[in-house]
């Protein structure tokens, strides 16, 4: 391959074989009231009393949910706010004001990513990619999404008391942030090996009210594509985790799977649908920026830190809409972004 | 220092110096009929005839604007679409949908960017890491605005016809999109060689109507940082290129950068001044994500290419508000990044 800056990093198109060692080293979690009454309840690092995490307005508590995850992340890894040399960040709000009015406070150079609720993935990739390329030591990354200013960015206030079909899901309140490293401690949480970037796939789907249905083509153009390019099987994974498809999406997903004569069923799991348990009336399951967030700090990591999962592959997936366009009468289209962990226990 | 990808390419903290060699092949241009009409009209490579650009909305025409800028800019590279490996994107919409409806027919693996009006500058800076991290051979980036969809998210629909105050800047109907290479070619526009990465700057302004005074610190931080890192004086570029500052914010910033001792009004260009006469009505100046991505593609790039200008530094603007954050009191904090550019002309 022609080019002068060497070898370049390739696993198929999409994908990137991460070439050196790069280390997920601390993580946190923040989440709301219902989170904390899940059934992943007791693993996240702050549970907080009051869903406005005593703020006026709910983006101001998003933004809260931000600082205090990134804080605690920051800390947890024995590391300052001085030492991280890039953020990567983002929100499901317009013009992505929970990590503008979050993050401002750390004076860490910051870097604004938009992938819907793919963007932990997103992030993580960018990060990985900072440090992979030797442009970092240490990166971090924070994403966030609010059940309260949701329901008011993209479908009604909740004042509003609308009914909600059995097909939506519930925005998680809760922000997962990460520190990732380019060098070995003795408390990593996980090993970053490799990415896929997704592309936006639109199968014309326009029910808002359903986004797990309008994000599966996105999941499972992803996971087929991260699949093919590393040449694994969904056997070798202990775990493929998309990120707030919810049951509706997970059927969409591993129907579309099945008619490229693929089955992910007995290794798929969905953040949306651990967060919450069904009796908590979350409908579809949850969905949002923290939802994938929050459960890799909290469950995902710990499954691969305590060695009891070896490989899996994160793949959060975003649904591209805005009231806007939804009002338009556009489609929701998707896109996934892939992120392999392994585990640090031989 | 530690760490096991090796070499950390630093040149202080917030600032990498690009290792090898990484140039814009190719980049276009499309804009509005005002862009058009203004001093920079010839320079453009497309000018619509009519601003919805045959589309039945606003927020569509924005998505076509960047669909045809990818597209014409892909093709002057002599490239196709699956060439890219990866699109840098992003836009000033909420949920940034001027960009997900605009690109999805690409099939480039996507990552989505927010920067507000500095994404042009963030978009480049991420496209050019991953080539010189090895991550790429070809990636690509593309940034929008367009006056009407723009009112209507963060201010009033034109209808409403409201006032406005001297100090509003006019967002750019426009798109750039550049190709960016780690190959050299007989046709490279430009060298970057150097990027800085900004933090949110924050003095408390909450002025929608003045983003200039709201972005200048942002710009003025942005520039001594990248300045102090690389070692440089404003005399050592032949232009220091800020993205929409406007006759107002360009005040704010001379002023700030002397109480610094530095003086840069000899060599301080800001495209929002360069795209509209001033008998064009467009008050404090240009403003926009597409503002300084055309200018870049039609002017300053050609400067370079030419050879008129061997060094420019090229530092976007954004302005972190909503009309949530607007709405709800909050200020309008400020971002900016930095590129540095230098003519492939011995």
């Amino acid at each position: 391959m022609e080019g002068s800056s060497g070898a370049i990093f390739a696993q198929g198109k999409q994908s990137i074989k991460i070439p050196v060692p790069v280390y997920i080293r601390a993580s946190a979690s923040v989440v709301g009231t219902k989170e904390g009454e899940g059934p992943l309840g007791d693993l996240f690092d702050v549970v907080g009393v009051d869903d406005k995490f005593g703020c006026d307005t709910w983006e101001e508590a998003e933004s809260t949910l931000q600082k205090e995850a990134l804080q605690m992340a920051i800390g947890k890894a024995g590391l300052s706010r001085e030492d991280i040399r890039f953020l990567f960040a983002g929100d499901l709000l317009g013009q992505c004001i929970a990590s503008s009015f979050g993050l401002g406070g750390f004076g860490i150079p910051l870097v604004g990513m938009y992938g819907a609720c793919s963007t932990c993935g997103l992030s993580l990739s960018m990060a990985t990619i900072m440090i992979a390329g030797g442009m970092a030591q240490y990166t971090a990354c924070v994403t966030s999404s609010h059940f309260a200013s949701a329901e008011k960015e993209f479908r009604f206030p909740l004042a509003y008391g609308n009914q909600r079909p059995l097909s939506a899901s519930w925005t998680v309140t809760g922000s997962g942030a990460f520190v990732v490293s380019s060098s070995k401690s003795d408390s990593d949480r996980a090993l970053i090996t490799g990415i896929t970037i997704g592309k936006i796939m639109d199968f014309g789907l326009k029910d808002s009210m359903n986004m797990g249905a309008c994000m599966a083509p996105a999941a499972a153009d992803t996971i087929l594509t991260h699949l093919r390019d590393f040449r694994t099987k969904p056997e070798d994974y202990d775990k493929i985790i998309t990120g707030d498809l919810g049951y509706v999406g997970q059927k969409a997903l591993w129907d579309m799977l099945r008619d490229q004569n693929m089955d992910i069923s007995h290794v798929h799991m969905d953040c949306g649908i651990e967060i919450y348990d069904r009796s908590q009336d979350a409908h579809a399951g949850g969905s949002g920026c923290g939802c994938s967030a929050v459960t890799l700090s909290a469950y995902i990591l710990k499954q691969l830190e305590e060695g009891v999962w070896k490989r899996v592959l994160f793949v959060p997936t975003g649904a591209l809409l805005s009231k806007t366009s939804y009002n338009e009468g556009q489609s929701v289209p998707g896109i996934a972004h892939a992120v392999e962990l392994v585990s640090c226990v031989a």
